[in-house]
């Protein structure tokens, strides 16, 4: 095999691809029990949703995340179609580790079940269930599926200056990679498998002894080892060209080894998905489920396996990979799982190499070539440290915390715990898509529900929070959540103009501020006689914490009024005299004919006990789980900064201040939940004659979705011709402010805003 | 009647309210004889078209604009209305004159013809032609409807203070002003009316006497005399409420001088719209069509006439109005209508006033007036200056010229001359909307053509180019001509995000530019080898006048790459390596499914001759009409400045050089029309399969309008999948360019938008 050398290509350009998880999880009930119950309707059909579906048990939920740019957003994907999972499971978990919970008798395993579509699959399953035993089935595992970028394809190809084709060039890249892999696997599973004992329920059978073994036997890893679910045969394919390998596999069905190449359970296999004569990218399949993680998988366990393999790319290959040097690698892979938890020096080839010495060589090997390419990506080198830092020190190693864990609490316990701690941060993070914390909450959330319902997603331009989404025929853009094709653009414009708003909605008798504009203080003033006697408010057009407003609720006297348009005109060139409307103000987020959630906005506040100081009572509200820092949570913190201490010195008071029992202390005037205000939901507590205005004025603008400013002085009485007033529709309202209000019900747009959409 | 007095309210409030203009104008053939031919189908149903219908004859066309704010507005709506209709009488011409053209026999004068639903207007036609004569329905005239401001209105009744209702104060306000303008129309007649003589073929009748007078009557307003229009016998409503008015018309009808109250041919009406018992707005009816302008009256007058009501509103009524006082003021009225044209003093009343000194004490009062009550107008003090130089120097009136021009060419040839000035100038002016010019002029063409259709549109936003288009139930809103609600508001985003363009253009198989964008300078370098051997553009990712920019058209040597590199980072911190596609670069715009227009353009050029300079020439060229400043006109006239110096300097040649025959000279390096680029229609001149891409492309973004950016290498072959390349798609292109092109035809897009929107 000629050797590839692409050093002078350098840069992160290396560290380019699509990085894809899938990842099965058991559903157990509180007592470890193999759940019997069929999987979740709420997540439809199994052969059709995207991410979310079973593998061989009815019970074994399989997540499958999208091909995605990053590690990081991949296992984010992961955690949050964990999070969704496990939010819809009732009062099951999902089993956090590969070796299987307690089983009932086989024939009670139930084989995922299908509609008629699905009847291969079924009968594949039957087959499995028939040949290995439906327990060794249950081994559950992870699978990391990894391609380069084009681009770098594309370079690597110009610097080999070969006469093959661009495709067949990159088979040979991937074909090495596979190689190479296939020969230091065992590293990773040295240093990141977690599947060391079984419960006493499960009869573990290695494929060397058809007898069941001592149940007590403790491993690195069990699903790598021999006890793991593996092909009866010794099966070597041939990993020089596609044609050989496809050739090969074919040959063993010929011989009956497999009755079909997706049986041959290889560590790593090619993957034919654009062609079906060239690979498109590459399925890693030795990963165990770490128990203690949500996820399952960390990302620092996934950058090393990439490191791992461009080093694999980038360094030679030391022999030809015929069935020999195949079984030489098998071996290593099945001895490292079976007596890696030595932390001593043990050997794991002919050579007698020190197995420590050898890994902290290799990860070094690796760290070296990472700078010689000039490849720096900070997470990179943390997990390349950490990993050199495990095999220094190979006790740190997960799997001995999960053993402790084991020993001290029991098997099934541990794990049952570890499963009731993710489920509890499941429900504390469930306004997060994980990976894109970048991305607003309501973008987020949206796409929390489309990968719950399977609608198929693609982030068009992250910072723009841009995305479509797909199910069947029907494509959808969707920009920041609520910019959709339901709605019209000339309806967006509308709703854009404050004028032209006030108008339309005017004309169809519903109630706005009516106000005028002026530029000129002498002829505000002289309009003094047009506004005399009217409740009015005299402000700057464009205004910050009221500065310059005056509410005249008489307006009697000229000279007040002459003063109030002089003081506006201090804060801007424009100002405003519009009535004034008392009471409070309410967002209504309509969507069609509907209103699906109000909410009203309270300035940063506490509510003393009699005991605590304000700073005390500010830090125990701050412990809520909705309240972060920088927009990244519903809530935000309530600050104790200089214009909150402001704000208390006016009300005679400080942080140290003890209110009294009940007394509710504001700590800011505006009530924007940026600066800690508290959001309200009022969905079920106004009266319905105010949410038919809210449709009419939607319907009034041609509006499909939209967040309407409604003033309403007083909720407990129906809505008049004059008793509320509209200030503006929004078309491009929040979403997560009424899914997570501080006070009241999740009032689930996500979902509605998908039903809106068709999905 | 109690005086009402309002001296303490300032400023131009006063001058706010709604104007409104009628005019009607006979339809000619070259020849000045009557047209036989029926009303232009263009303009649909005469009943339901609000801007364009008939008045008592086939031949009689009636132009109404809608009520707007300001009298320079009125103005120019009824100038468009007049081009728009002048443009579609193929031969025939709109006679500019009150006074009728040559007219045939009684019994050949079309009376306006309609379908079932205009059998009552047919029928009163009818009998007004028996009772009138045919001949007398056809002198034809100008009537000024204006209101105050509700906001003036509502200041006046607080000021007044009075115990009776505001609706009832405000008929209180209309009346009084009625009544004043009917004593003081005579002015308005003396210094305006321009219907001095009748073609010999014309028989005048007077009131007062049934035979045929003297074909030569030279009269200052034949119309507004006894010879004119009017009721047989003297009628004198009751002005002294709104009460009173209607039981003494409905009295004239029980005593059948009238056979309704719409016969009653007052001077001013009082109009009931929005209430039957209250006065909304008030009808000027003295108006002659002013010959020696294209709309038929001038701004100047109307700002007087504005002036006199409110002169006549805040002086003191000097007598009760009853039927002597009426009389008197209609023998003021007709008296100056017969001998207005004396430039010497004559007298007009009992008190035996010299006219001419009682019209000037009357204008320095009103402008002494205006001055009062802190009125500061420009254009109403040039009106008001203007009028009193009038008075000064009668034989300055417009009636003089007419006069002369009369005396020279012959009634009918005179006249006909201005109409076909007229029609040049409409020709001329076809891409404007009159009294909107500020307004974009794609969105003046759309406005033009919904004028046409008998679509009533309102300005929402006029800064924002907002409309509001309405016909029957399809109301539309429309914001700068192409923001429609016809597109969805996703689709909008998709075009506005060029990344997401691109990528949504390339799963569709649509060639686009391929490209990265870069940030470092290092990561572009190292990808010289991606680069390498290609043809590509190397560019600061924002550039103006091309700064910055490297081709390399094969991209071998790595030195001048990376110096290319460094060149386009020293013009911004993002850069794009794109691939370079040679060719032209067409606007392509696209309605639904169809490409409706196709452009190319130029950079600012001129063609030798052998003769001239190119400054010579540049001037030659200027001379189009569609060539103006400022972005007024669909072409900019091309500057002769210092880039164009520049530009030609580069060339070895100056503004005093002389190009050979044929040679074409460029003054600028960039196309854009603003600075005087050309633009070409290329509708024609592409193949289909073009076409068929670029509708592609707009499907694929499911956008209905856009305004697609294509390079073409070669357009003399058809496309194939990589030769063009889409380089944008625009959400909000211009239209007016595809109606006004330099070369080729006018492709009428605000027609194909109009169709688009259902119209």
């Amino acid at each position: 095999m000629k050797q590839l050398t692409f050093n002078s290509i350098k840069g992160n350009i290396w560290l380019e691809g699509l990085f894809g998880l899938e990842k099965e999880n058991l559903r157990v009930d509180t007592t470890g029990k193999l759940a019997l119950t069929p999987h979740p309707a709420v997540f439809g059909n199994k052969l059709k949703h995207p991410y979310i579906t079973t593998d061989f048990s009815e019970s074994q939920v399989e997540m499958i995340t999208p091909p995605l740019p990053e590690i990081s957003q991949a296992v984010g994907f992961l955690e949050t179609i964990h999070d969704i999972v496990s939010l819809e499971l009732g009062n099951e978990l999902l089993w956090p580790q590969s070796i299987p919970p307690i089983l009932p008798a086989d024939q009670q395993i139930p084989i995922a079940s299908y509609d008629e579509d699905g009847a291969e699959a079924r009968e594949y399953r039957e087959f499995l269930a028939q040949k290995y035993g439906p327990k060794n089935q249950l081994f559950s595992g992870i699978h990391f599926n990894f391609s380069f970028s084009d681009k770098l394809l594309e370079m690597l190809y110009r610097k080999a200056n070969t006469a093959i084709s661009f495709d067949d060039f990159k088979d040979e890249i991937y074909l090495k990679t596979v190689r190479q892999l296939l020969r230091l696997r065992w590293l990773y599973v040295l240093l990141y498998g977690c599947s060391p004992v079984v419960d006493p329920s499960f009869e573990l059978r290695c494929k060397m002894s058809p007898y069941p073994v001592d149940k007590n036997v403790i491993a690195l890893s069990i699903r790598n080892s021999c006890y793991g679910y593996r092909n009866f045969d010794d099966l070597y394919p041939d990993y020089s060209s596609v044609q050989a390998y496809k050739a090969s596999i074919d040959q063993m069905v010929k011989d009956q080894k497999i009755s079909a190449p997706k049986e041959l359970y290889s560590a790593i296999r090619p993957k034919f998905i654009q062609s079906p004569d060239h690979i498109s990218y590459l399925e890693f399949r030795c990963i165990d489920i770490d128990p203690t993680t949500k996820a399952g998988i960390s990302t620092e366990a996934l950058h090393f396996l990439h490191a791992l393999a461009l080093y694999g790319l980038l360094t030679d290959e030391p022999d030809d990979f015929g069935p020999k040097v195949q079984q030489q690698a098998n071996r290593y892979h099945t001895g490292v799982a079976l007596y890696g938890l030595n932390s001593t020096p043990f050997l794991i080839d002919e050579e007698r190499q020190n197995v420590w010495h050898k890994t902290q060589t290799l990860i070094q090997e690796i760290i070296k070539l990472f700078e010689l390419q000039g490849i720096v990506y900070p997470e990179y080198g943390k997990a390349l440290n950490q990993a050199l830092l495990l095999a220094q020190k190979p006790e740190n190693r997960k799997v001995y915390e999960v053993l402790s864990g084991v020993v001290k609490d029991g098997y099934v316990q541990y794990h049952i715990q570890k499963a009731g701690e993710y489920l509890n941060d499941s429900r504390d993070k469930s306004y997060q898509f994980h990976g894109l914390e970048d991305m607003e909450l309501s973008t987020q959330l949206l796409l929390r529900e489309a990968a719950k319902r399977g609608v198929s997603f693609e982030i068009l331009d992250r910072k723009e929070n841009f995305v479509r989404l797909k199910k069947g025929d029907n494509i959808q853009f969707v920009k920041q959540a609520t910019k959709t094709s339901l709605d019209n653009y000339a309806s967006i414009l509308a709703m854009e103009n404050k004028l032209v708003t006030k108008k339309i909605l005017g004309e169809h008798g519903i109630r706005v501020p009516r106000g005028l504009e002026y530029t000129r203080a002498d002829e505000a003033k002289t309009d003094f006689i047009f506004h005399q006697g009217k409740a009015i408010v005299v402000k700057p057009n464009q205004t910050n914490f009221g500065l310059g407003i005056t509410i005249l609720k008489e307006n009697t006297d000229e000279q007040t009024f002459r003063r109030a348009v002089d003081i506006a005109f201090e804060h801007d060139t424009t100002i405003l005299i519009e009535e004034f409307i008392a009471g409070r103000e309410f967002r209504i987020f309509v969507i069609g004919e509907e209103v699906v959630g109000i909410l009203h906005r309270v300035p940063a506040n506490v509510t003393g006990d009699g005991i605590r100081t304000i700073r005390e009572l500010v830090e125990l509200k701050n412990q809520d789980p909705l309240r972060g820092k920088g927009y990244r949570t519903p809530l935000e913190k309530i600050r104790l900064e200089e214009a909150e201490a402001m704000f208390l010195k006016q009300q005679g008071k400080d942080f140290d201040s003890v209110p009294a029992k009940g007394e509710v202390v504001f700590l800011r005037e505006n009530s924007n939940i940026s600066t800690g205000g508290d959001s309200i939901d009022f969905t079920d507590d106004i009266p319905d004659s105010y949410k038919q205005i809210a449709v009419l004025a939607a319907k009034a603008l041609n509006v499909k979705i939209t967040g309407l400013d409604m003033i309403i002085p007083d909720v407990s009485t129906e809505a008049t011709d004059d008793n509320y007033a509209i200030i503006e529709l929004n078309f491009n309202p929040a979403i997560h402010i009424h899914c997570h209000p501080f006070q009241g019900k999740n009032r689930k747009l996500n979902e509605k805003l998908m039903d809106a959409l068709g999905y």
